[in-house]
């Protein structure tokens, strides 16, 4: 079977053309072709005009010998995709008796009635092949057939917009028709940091950013920077075993300890999977970040065995009722004190019998903020219990004034819950110790008691 | 000055083509164009490979005069964006002062040392328009000059990738950039609903949405139902009348009831602004949602007047201590219960002594669920004092247990926040009739005890 040597992505429709939905179809493709290590060349959007997609395909082929198509394939006079790529390639279209049966009972199966132009979807290229969709009532498809004018042999994949549609359809239909047409392999590791910028990561890996093979492409995210390592080789175990040494070298360097995880969604998926390690349990007090924190721990299906809960303490009588922190602290310091983040931490894990409380307090702007805690000033804290004693660490942020609130608040998020995962890999090693087992070798940093950063 | 006849977007960057982020820059740009009334061709994605971004600038400029660029303006070795422009056109690079002394500025500002690879970002194309971008150090750009091997005069407008920079540099230098630039007037309302789904919302509204001149677009958010519309006409005095004519027609149909603000953000603004009229507080008590209505509403600056805080009893534990559901109901009902959800909305209310209180408890999965409460049930409920007496409203939500977690969450987040605002409007009503003030006509409708949604 001849190999997919390099690929393209063509989403259609008005409405992504025009910015009223954001393109996930693309970046899931994207990310699932680089799995099976088709190179991707390209990504383009058109309008539903037959025209404009006809002469993207055209562009596309004259790259790449494979394209994805996703949209179009509904019963709507707007949907033109399939009739476009058949017209394209020359194809007839013939009705699909199994594809209709099954919108049939697609129909049946949900209670509603089957309009007409719902046979429209059922309508396939000739010699396509089908993938059939049990999510939805248009069928995905792939078509080979000579390029006009060329003769060379090309692909076309056809699958529906939605992506409640489109996302099963790829792992049920679409991989096992790619898998035997993949050549090589690419390996990416993700290496996720925090607490360091991305010049400074840069300016210590120096050389190993100018590699070709592996290549380290450093990415910066609010708060955050991941280091891409990127291998090619003719397996995947050979490739995967250029980036892990790649890896290794990250490890080694001084950017190391700020690595929060290797091909981690994120720190809250980090911190989750270390707490479980150490059965241990997490509760949050916010302020500024306003249930942010709590928001983005429970976004991690399976969150419940480590987190309790938390509170939003906005008002400072909130900070009261709910995180127990004292009115003297609040008359004393202010809502926006070091002192009154740690009272959060310790109140909120005493309220909820938590081994680990964090908290934030700050200025997210635009309004607010003091002369010495100006807007983008946040404290985050971590109160949590190692070796019989309560440990209390608080971080002074200092963000730019002109960042924007959602960046001030999810940098802070993020950094309160760097605090909590050094504080679980200070539990877990101390549990480790006291056991006997190895600890490991060197703990994540949740980096100094003030931090300035962008 | 030449006005754009069309327009075309390219977003560069290997984290983009290869799936790792999702493109919102092009999404963001595409939305904003439309607004200006410059027609759209097409969205491009390329690497960080000049050969392969001047291949895409000159497919673009094939069809349209003005390319929008987004990413790889940054320090590091893989941002090549405005060297490869340069480069497409011929222009030589100079070092701008000005933008050197701001990243000079910006760096001092955040205590930062400024690495040497940082003079790069003010290195600019000879005769380029330079944005400052306030918000990072890579200044934005526009470009007009004659386009190789044609000599007719185009347009590149460079952008920096991160969105927490594009996004306020796309106001401040790229709309004024624009305007003397665009020809006609657009104006677009935007007429939102919740409530009711996208193909009701239709079929009622019938011919108003086959209008070409305003145009009405229905499109369906997570929860929501939007109409934009749009009018176009010689001055934006004339298009915004008939865009207005147009709303007032929708809101006196039968969806007005639906509507919960015309060109507001979000549901959360639109409560926020409701219940600072009363003088309002509100209090949050959230399980499945995990702190998601909470860090919606302190999105919003200027919350604090109205919101007082909240806790996110993920835990039962937490559910008796914070939000004070008696353990006799938890243990008769269960957490995911009509009663449940009621007790936490009373017991955050008395604990924090708000005006109205809101929660959440469902099963967002993916696991989880009981054959009477599958995946995808969330209860979501309001408690409020009207008239001397406290009110209970509980709504019992179900979706589709194929939906995401994510989904799941966002919409049951949007309808607790309806529920509020329900509250907020017949208190506000309450009020104004008490003394004596003509009440509003027909309040915001929050939706029946029972609600099957996709």
């Amino acid at each position: 079977m001849e190999k997919i040597r390099s690929a393209e992505i063509i989403c259609t429709g008005t409405e992504l053309l025009l910015g009223d939905i954001i393109n996930t179809n693309a970046s899931f493709m994207a990310e699932r072709l680089a799995e099976l290590g088709i190179p991707l060349y390209r990504q383009t959007v058109v309008g539903d005009n037959p025209e404009r997609l006809k002469e993207a395909l055209a562009d596309a082929y004259s790259r790449s010998d494979t394209v994805f198509l996703s949209g179009g394939l509904g019963p709507t006079k707007d949907d033109l995709t399939k009739e476009t790529v058949a017209d394209f390639f020359g194809l007839p279209m013939r009705l699909d008796e199994d594809s209709l049966e099954r919108i049939r009972k697609y129909f049946r199966d949900v209670c509603r009635k089957m309009t007409e132009n719902n046979i429209k979807q059922a309508m396939v290229p000739e010699g396509a092949v089908i993938f059939e969709n049990a999510n939805g009532t248009a069928p995905g498809l792939a078509v080979e057939a000579p390029l006009p004018g060329s003769g060379k042999t090309v692909r076309a994949v056809l699958l529906p917009g939605p992506p409640v549609e489109l996302v099963p359809l790829w792992y049920s239909g679409v991989v096992p028709y790619l898998v035997p047409r993949s050549a090589g392999a690419f390996v990416s590791r993700n290496v996720h940091l925090i607490n360091i910028g991305e010049s400074t990561a840069a300016s210590i890996l120096g050389d190993i950013l100018d590699g070709s093979n592996p290549t380290v492409a450093p990415y910066c995210k609010e708060g955050e920077v991941r280091l891409r390592v990127t291998a090619s080789a003719p397996t995947a175990e050979e490739a995967a075993a250029a980036a892990d040494r790649t890896v290794g070298i990250i490890k080694e360097s001084e950017v190391g300890r700020f690595i929060y995880g290797i091909d981690v969604e994120s720190v809250e998926n980090a911190l989750l999977i270390s707490m479980r390690k150490s059965e241990l349990t997490l509760a949050t007090a916010e302020s500024c970040t306003g249930g942010l924190i709590g928001q983005r721990i429970t976004s991690v299906p399976g969150c419940s065995d480590v987190y309790l809960g938390g509170c939003v303490s906005y008002a400072n009588s909130a900070k009261e009722a709910l995180a127990g922190v004292p009115g003297a602290v609040l008359d004393e310091y202010g809502a926006v004190s070091e002192q009154t983040a740690a009272a959060m931490a310790k109140g909120i894990r005493k309220a909820l019998g938590a081994s680990v409380g964090i908290s934030s307090t700050g200025f997210a702007g635009p309004g607010g903020g003091t002369e010495k805690d100006p807007v983008g000033t946040v404290y985050v804290a971590v109160a949590y219990e190692c070796g019989g004693e309560e440990t209390v660490k608080v971080k002074r942020l200092t963000m730019s004034p002109l960042r924007s609130r959602e960046h001030i608040r999810n940098s802070a998020s993020t950094q309160a819950l760097g605090l909590a995962l050094e504080a679980s890999e200070r539990i877990g090693k101390a549990l480790a110790e006291a056991a006997g087992r190895t600890a490991p070798g060197h703990l994540f940093d949740g980096g100094a008691g003030s931090d300035t950063f962008c």
